[in-house]
């Protein structure tokens, strides 16, 4: 049996899942890759605590001896966070290693770079565990998809907030509520904003949607919006009407570019998405010729990140004997789609229909005038429900659903209607998707 | 750009959407694969009634010019078939072509000597489309799950049964009415045989149980059942205990062997596999290190199948610069699970919870000579219910849902049952999986 040597940057949750799994499940990876696979070297900061003298393999503290390690064929960087994982992950390529990284904020805001690096000394840099964990959806769009134009994407790629948003909806409780246990559980960390504004799932969907439409990473191009304005009155509002709030990350290709945005969104009830209860992500795909298909599984975790970086190792020591060209080709260098032809598109251009919760005094003629604005902004209605039974001191919420607008028509009609008398407060705006795209 | 030239055996539904994806996504799949495409030839038994000169490639009869063309490098087989479909492609791979097909029935029964052939020739013999059409399931199980071992498969793979079943389960018709209807939409052939009976879900998990374990194909070995006994009633009794019935392929490991079988089964109403409507298809993994994962789409047709054809069609294209050894290795010719290792168990030895309706006479004394009778073939009861309202003629069903049994001890069990003076008729038993293996 051959072997081939590996380094672990990083002995935390994923890197001690990933020995584990090594260990636990050697014989089915030899297996299938024909290699045995030893890990050499792994890096940790500190090391106390942890009876090194127990490990098979050298427990060390200075990371740049791992990358540098001529008798090491394949780097692991599972430490997270910008630095030192970029400069590691640099001098590792430059050593002529491969390279395989679970760390989303990483690659969304400087995988281009990195990218270019592996591509033109012919490496891999994979990172299938950045995005949805233990959902294989990197290798999904790279190479399944391969034969389709896809036209978007659609996932539940934040745990914590799933967590959330399903207990909100199946309890009826409220954020705060909510997010304090999901603290208590170890779900949400003890700064969860990342989770909750949204900047977890942009860094995701950031990477997808460059996969998807070969288009360069652009994390700073993301429209986002975070869970934390989301009601449970808005949540049975969407029930009734046939629909469930989730958080989605959505990449959805137009004539003239492409959305890219994170948000709370109505989704048909019947949607495939609306079964993903609690911590679970899913990723939806829509390609020109598949049609419409879904990826389901674990987010995050020990062993599910395990999963998907052992997958990426196992590819990587298949490619160890092939004098190939690296696959990453297809990651945003692409010639036929650049900045130019598909450029991401700003706000004021996305499309979307909408739910529209208006809290307005309970007078005759209100409604005529509201209805005449939206006319006149060419906006069509789905639907108005009067929330009668939630009318306090003679103010009752309309909850309004929209065709598909454009959403600087929208941003008109509302500044309008918020301008009324009878108009208390802002407009509650959530999107709706049907994916039909 | 780099130029393949490619053949195809059989111009029907799949053909012609696997020439019409390759010249609709052209530039995205030049992108991906970095060659461009031609389709040089193509294989019809009768061209009349189709235009061929308006046609951009050599539109022949003779399969067996295509497969020793030496200006041909990949053969797409998707005429389906046993012959000539299994001589043509031992042909190609004599001639040195990777081959792609969308044969399930070839591969199911065929597989293990032409998988032997490609591999000893270091050619790929790719399959993604034989299962679950437009769901990527094969390269899932070859690749994203590489670093687990695999403790269960479970799909919904045959889209004319999840029709029939679905419309069953939500408009209460009976089975007959909803296959009539299905035939006529085209959905069910006019010999719907290997739909009804379980014979085509059967060829699918063939193929996924020998990839997820690693073991020889043995389609003879699979345990069959069809859908056409499932009735209204028994969609109503389980809808009322919290299950949905699905027709599943499933395939599990065990520490003596592996179950490998096809029947309706009860499943939680929560699990995603319940969510899966119509015509679609899904698969569901579980896996030791991701967990549970799941697999969704459209399971046939022609744009998702060329789906699937062309993704094979890209990795082909891929390894043809490539020095490499096929990636058929792991495709039931390993040394660590062989037949001994890992062999198929027999249903006598397969463990199941199991629904039960025994039709009794409504007389004292009864339930207790059933339970003991259950009691004493150490079979433990879920819950028992009673349907008087279903009382007719002084006979009552009573839906017992039992634990987890091995199913000799059931039939021992309902043998006595059924000799009971007040047991009228032979007793319905379908099994129910909560996927907790």
């Amino acid at each position: 049996m051959k072997r081939v040597n590996i380094g672990i940057l990083g002995y935390g949750t994923v890197g001690q899942g990933v020995v584990e799994v090594l260990k636990a499940n050697a014989k089915e990876i030899e297996r299938r890759c024909g290699y045995e696979i030893s890990v050499k070297t792994v890096v940790k900061r500190d090391w106390s605590g942890i009876d090194t003298s127990a490990l098979p393999f050298e427990c060390i503290t200075d990371a740049m001896q791992l990358v540098t390690d001529p008798e090491i064929a394949i780097v692991m960087e599972l430490m997270g966070g910008e630095e030192p994982a970029k400069t590691l992950i640099e001098t590792a390529l430059k050593h002529d290693k491969h390279v395989i990284t679970a760390n989303k904020a990483l690659i969304a805001k400087h995988g281009q770079a990195l990218f270019k690096l592996a591509r033109d000394r012919g490496l891999e840099l994979s990172f299938e565990a950045s995005v949805a964990g233990g959902v294989p959806v990197i290798k999904v769009l790279r190479e399944s998809m391969s034969g389709n134009a896809i036209q978007s994407v659609a996932g539940i790629i934040n745990g914590t907030g799933n967590f959330i948003l399903t207990a909100m909806t199946e309890q009826g409780r409220a954020f705060a509520d909510v997010l304090a246990e999901a603290q208590a559980l170890g779900y949400a960390e003890a700064d969860p904003a990342f989770d909750i504004n949204g900047t977890d799932a942009a860094h995701k969907i950031t990477i997808l949607a460059s996969l998807a439409f070969g288009i360069p990473l652009q994390f700073d191009r993301v429209y986002m919006e975070g869970i934390d304005t989301i009601t449970p009155a808005d949540i049975e509002n969407a029930a009734e009407l046939g629909f469930v709030i989730k958080h989605l990350g959505l990449a959805i290709r137009r004539e003239n570019g492409v959305e890219i945005r994170v948000h709370p969104t109505l989704i048909p009830s019947d949607n495939m998405l609306a079964s993903v209860k609690g911590v679970m992500n899913a990723v939806q795909v829509q390609g020109n010729a598949v049609g419409n298909s879904l990826y389901y599984g674990p987010g995050a975790g020990r062993l599910p990140t395990a999963s998907a970086v052992v997958a990426d190792l196992i590819d990587a020591v298949r490619e160890l004997n092939l004098d190939s060209e690296s696959r990453l080709a297809e990651f945003g260098f692409a010639k036929v789609l650049d900045t130019q032809a598909l450029p991401v598109l700003s706000p004021k251009n996305f499309r979307s229909a909408y739910y529209l919760r208006i809290a307005v005094e309970d007078e005759v003629g209100v409604l005529a005038e509201m209805t005449k604005i939206l006319a006149e902004n060419a906006i069509s209605i789905e639907s108005i429900v009067q929330k009668t039974e939630a009318k306090v001191n003679n103010v009752v919420p309309l909850i309004v659903l929209t065709d598909e607008v454009n959403e600087s028509r929208l941003d008109n009609a509302l500044s309008a209607i918020e301008a009324m008398k009878a108009v208390r407060e802002p407009v509650r705006r959530i999107r709706v998707e049907y994916f039909d795209y």
